[in-house]
C-alpha cells in the first residue's frame, strides 16, 4: 500500500473549465484518463451529470466511459447532483457517485441556487441510492477553509457537514478551499478541528492553487495525519468561477506530478509511474492547447 | 521590523535568463527596481559585474544605478567574481557586492571553470575588498541542499563553507537550490545541520522553484527558524543552464508576490505592500513579453 493515495481531478475539474467554444473530443479524454489510469491513479473523476448547457466540456459523460478501456481497481467518478441526474449516472458505466456540498451559504447560493441544508437533501437522496445500488460515494464539501469572502469557514459548519457526509456513507470527503486562499496556518486548524470532530482517515483535501500555495498547504494536511489527496494532472481546473478569484489569483489546481514529485523524494509513496504522469500531462497540454486556453500551470510542462 | 525579510533577485537572477537576442532597455530595469523599493522591498539584486558577453542581458550593470532614483535604506546588490570585476563594481553606485560559490565541486567547475577553493580564494579578496570600502557583503553557496546530478550535497561542506563565508563578514549568505529538487524533508535536514553549526540568523534560502516545491521549502525553511529569503518577482529566472534541469522541471524562482501572500495569510509580517508588488509583476510581464520569452511563472499573473 502505498502512504498517500491521490484522487485525480484533472478530466472533470480541469476540462471543466476550458473554454466552451472548442469542446474536448471525447476520444482525447478516453486517451488520457487511460494514460492517468495507467500511471497507478485508482480514483480518476472524470463526469459530470450537471446542466449539460452549463458545463458543455462534460457534455458527454453519458457515452464518455463506454468508449474507455476500463481498468481494475480503477475508481471513475461523476458528480451527481439530485436525484433526476442520477438516472443518466445510473446508465453511463461510472463506478463512483460525487455529491456535493458547501460549507458556506453564499457559495451554496452561488452555485446551486440551494441553501445548504436544500442541497444537503437532494445529496442525501443521491448517496441512499447510490449505496442501495453498490456504488462508490465521494463528497465535496465547499468553501470547507474559507468563504468566498476570503473570511474564514465557521468550522462548527465544517465538521458537523462533515460528520454528515460521513454518515451518508461517503468513503471519502473531499475538504475544499474553493477560492483557494487558505494558507499553511489556516489549513492547519481547519484539519485539527476536522480531526477533532471526526478524524481524517476518511478525508481528502481540494486544494485550489489560486495563489501558488497549493503544495505548501498539501505539506502540512500530511503533516497533520491526512493521506487523501485530490490534485489535477497538469494543475488545470481550480477556482470554478471568474468572480471567486476577485483579486490577482490565477487558476490551477494543485499539479498531479508536482504533489507525485514532492512526496516521493521525501520518501513518501505514492504509488505512481511519474514518467506515466508526465505523459498524461503531455496530453493534458496539447487537449488545452486545442481549445484555446492559457497552458497549463504544471512547472513540469514549462 | 517585519518578522521576515526578503531578499528580491528578480532583476538580477531573473533578467539574467531572459531570452539573450533582446536586450531589456535599462530603463525598463528602472521602473521595475524603482518599483520594487517602493514597495518595501529593502535589499535588491540588480546587477552582475561578469563577463557582458556571457550575461549580455545584465551588461548595462556599470550605468544602471546612475539612472536610478535611489532609497534611503535600500541594498543594492550586484554580483562580483573577482577583483578585476570588483573595480567595475566599485564605480557602479550599487551599495552590497554579491560573491559566489559552489558546495559542489562539479557546479563550481561548469559554471566557472575554477575548484571550490579557487573561486573562495577570489571571493575572500573580493570580501576583504568590501569590507574595506565598508559595502555591504553577501554570499551566494550554490548547491547547498542538492548537486546537480540530483544527489544530495556533502553536509560538512555546506558548513564548513557558510562557517568560512561568515568568517569574510558576509551580512548573509544565500543557501542555493540550484537543480530546485530539495524537498521539504531534506530543506529540514540542511537546514538543521546548518543550524548546529553556524545558526541560522545570517542564512538565506535561495530555491530554484523548478518542480513546484519553492513555497513549500520556504515554509518549512521558516519552521525551522529561518528569517531571510532570496526570491524574484514574476517567478522569473531560476535553474540557470537548461543542462542543469535534466529532466522535466522548468524555470522559475520562489515568487516575491506568492511568498508574501503566503506569510501575511499567515500572520507573518513581510513588510512589503502587496498591491505594489503586484504592480512591479505586471511591469515584470511586459520585460519578459517584449523579450519573447514565456510567461512568468507567477500565479498572480496568470
Amino acid at each position: 500500500m502505498p502512504d498517500v493515495r491521490i484522487c485525480e481531478m484533472g478530466p472533470r475539474d480541469g476540462l471543466q473549465s476550458l473554454p466552451k467554444d472548442r469542446l474536448v473530443p471525447t476520444e482525447a479524454k478516453v486517451a488520457l484518463i487511460e494514460a492517468l489510469a495507467a500511471c497507478g491513479l485508482d480514483f480518476i473523476e472524470a463526469g459530470s451529470f450537471v446542466s449539460r448547457r452549463a458545463v458543455p466540456q462534460l457534455a458527454d459523460s453519458d457515452e464518455l466511459l463506454d468508449k474507455l478501456q476500463k481498468r481494475a481497481g480503477v475508481d471513475y467518478a461523476a458528480l451527481v447532483p439530485n436525484m433526476k441526474n442520477y438516472a443518466r449516472f445510473q446508465g453511463s458505466g461510472f463506478t463512483t457517485v460525487a455529491i456535493f456540498v458547501s460549507a458556506s451559504e453564499a457559495y451554496s447560493q452561488f452555485n446551486t441556487r440551494q441553501s445548504i441544508e436544500e442541497s444537503m437533501a437532494a445529496a442525501g437522496e443521491v448517496a441512499a441510492a447510490a449505496r442501495t445500488d453498490g456504488y462508490g460515494l465521494r463528497a465535496h464539501l465547499s468553501a470547507a477553509f474559507q468563504d468566498i469572502d476570503g473570511g474564514d469557514s465557521d468550522l462548527k459548519i465544517v465538521v458537523d457537514l462533515a460528520r454528515r457526509l460521513l454518515e451518508l456513507g461517503c468513503d471519502h470527503v473531499a475538504l475544499a478551499d474553493t477560492k483557494g486562499t487558505t494558507d499553511p496556518r489556516r489549513t492547519r486548524a481547519v484539519l485539527e478541528a476536522v480531526d477533532r470532530g471526526v478524524g481524517l482517515e476518511r478525508m481528502t483535501v481540494h486544494f485550489h492553487d489560486s495563489y501558488g500555495m497549493g503544495l505548501a498547504n498539501s505539506l502540512v494536511s500530511y503533516e497533520c495525519g491526512l493521506r487523501l489527496f485530490d490534485t489535477s494532472i497538469g494543475g488545470i481546473g481550480g477556482t470554478p468561477f471568474k468572480a471567486l478569484a476577485n483579486g490577482p489569483g490565477g487558476g490551477g489546481n494543485v499539479t498531479t506530478e508536482e504533489l507525485v514529485y514532492m512526496f516521493e523524494r521525501m520518501g513518501v509513496s505514492t504509488g505512481v509511474d511519474f514518467d506515466g504522469l508526465l505523459q498524461a500531462a503531455e496530453i493534458v497540454k496539447e487537449i488545452v492547447a486545442e481549445t484555446g486556453g492559457p497552458p497549463p500551470p504544471s512547472k513540469m510542462l514549462r
